[in-house]
């Protein structure tokens, strides 16, 4: 596996590959790698005939105040786990390369960053699609694979890569959770002991929410009791939001009832736990 | 010279340029071609292997109130202009498929898109820097061609490519003017003999700021004075902007005092005769 420090290595990199008529795969990431990581690596690993993947702890996407500073730096171990998976290159890109001087280009998709963490993290999208674009034009994949943990980051890209002409296929693979449902996030890091046992609610207040609505529960208000009640927000668990949208437009239902057709049902959670911020969800899909 | 209708097309068929290891250079237009367009594809035809161009009214650039509905159309002279530059294709492209339903996601320029045009047309820039974009990725050519009469939007989209990493050269090309020194523009259809008679005023004034600084003048108001004067604004022809700027950061001289060295000088007018805007600008370089 090569190490590639520079956006322009990168670029030829990837455009002898596509040159050459082969299928690439591409994985961006903050490091800080976790199975959820391997499993994006992997997919893409049985996807694509080449495959690369980006460690970049990308600055803009953090709002004022949050965690830039102190976000989890493992690079020996990421690159180990790039090498596992099968990873072709990695790129360890660096702020002014990304960034050039003189930098004032922003990408922003409007209406699907309004709701959810688009409102708790101002700012944070923005950086989001910017740094995509960017490493997508850098890169040039025939297929991007984004985890689903971070469910809206995923709907807000495809939005992004379709209406710019991106030309690359987004995939969104399954949240990896551990035994005991918590997702895969590298944000555990920051959990202790009382926190990790806390966490795990988050999970199980979508299964139950989940279940309500496979059951037939279509008011909002209703399932939106279930997921407060399982989350039972006190000292040890604050909730940010805990919402019932349209999994496809991300818009609330303005009448009250969730319906299942013909875009699914997202119920997604943003909650701070000992500080630290937690989000996963559910999607019910439309039925068949 | 062949014509294509879809950006699938267009991304298919310059895809296989780049596979075959041929440079590619791109002209994108709004049509209405006129000697300073020829020039632009003249220019490609000489750098590149292959080279493209594509017409499109792009809805998104004309502010509220503007000329969208009766800017000229004349797609079949367009396309014989083509074809006898030599342009191996030309991709005609529809608001739908460029901007595909519920389209959401901008690209803008901040600093640069602030001064001169910006200032008067609110959103124009947005437009134009989001339809370059989206026409890059699509095309992703070695190089694209772009008028100097434009001087802004070619600062302002050599920003956006250098930030968003879109691999791009983006190579500037010297306007095209009449004999009496009007710059070549599609909108010069719009003028009556009267204004066609006023408009040269433009690029007299502009030359008669270059002389002074080339003798020396360094103060920004004598200069703006020089081109006020020049202009004689009345009835005839009314200013929206007579500006002396650095040519690099479109800047203004903070001390009033304009400097050729490290940046040269943007003389810029932006002015209606006859109820048709028009611009154009004169670069005085960095002293060598």
């Amino acid at each position: 596996m090569r190490v590639v420090r520079t956006s322009a290595e990168a670029a030829f990199r990837a455009d002898r590959w596509r040159a050459a008529g082969l299928s690439t795969g591409f994985v961006p990431t903050m490091g800080a790698l976790h199975e959820g990581h391997a499993k994006l690596l992997r997919v893409a690993r049985g996807e694509c005939d080449r495959v690369s993947a980006s460690i970049f702890v990308n600055p803009t996407q953090f709002a004022q105040g949050e965690d830039l500073g102190k976000y989890p730096r493992t690079q020996e171990k990421d690159l180990e786990t790039c090498a596992r998976a099968g990873v072709d290159f990695v790129f360890v890109a660096e702020a002014h390369d990304i960034y050039p001087e003189g930098f004032q280009t922003w990408v922003t998709v409007e209406e699907l960053t309004q709701p959810l963490c688009g409102r708790s993290r101002p700012g944070h999208f923005r950086g989001v699609t910017t740094v995509v674009a960017a490493l997508l034009s850098i890169v040039r994949p025939h297929r991007a694979y984004f985890g689903l943990k971070d469910y809206q980051q995923a709907r807000v890209i495809e939005r992004m890569v379709r209406d710019l002409h991106l030309g690359t296929e987004i995939r969104p693979v399954e949240t990896v959770r551990e035994p005991d449902g918590l997702a895969m996030s590298s944000r555990n890091a920051y959990l202790d002991p009382a926190a990790r046992g806390v966490a795990p609610r988050i999970h199980r207040a979508l299964s139950a929410a989940r279940e309500a609505v496979l059951r037939g529960e279509t008011r909002v208000s209703e399932i939106r009791g279930i997921l407060a009640r399982a989350l039972a927000p006190g000292e040890d668990l604050e909730i940010e939001y805990a919402d019932v949208r349209s999994a496809a437009t991300l818009e609330e239902f303005s009448d009250g009832k969730a319906r299942r057709s013909p875009d699914g049902i997202l119920l997604a959670v943003a909650a701070r736990v000992g500080g630290t911020r937690l989000i996963d969800n559910v999607v019910v899909p439309a039925e068949s």
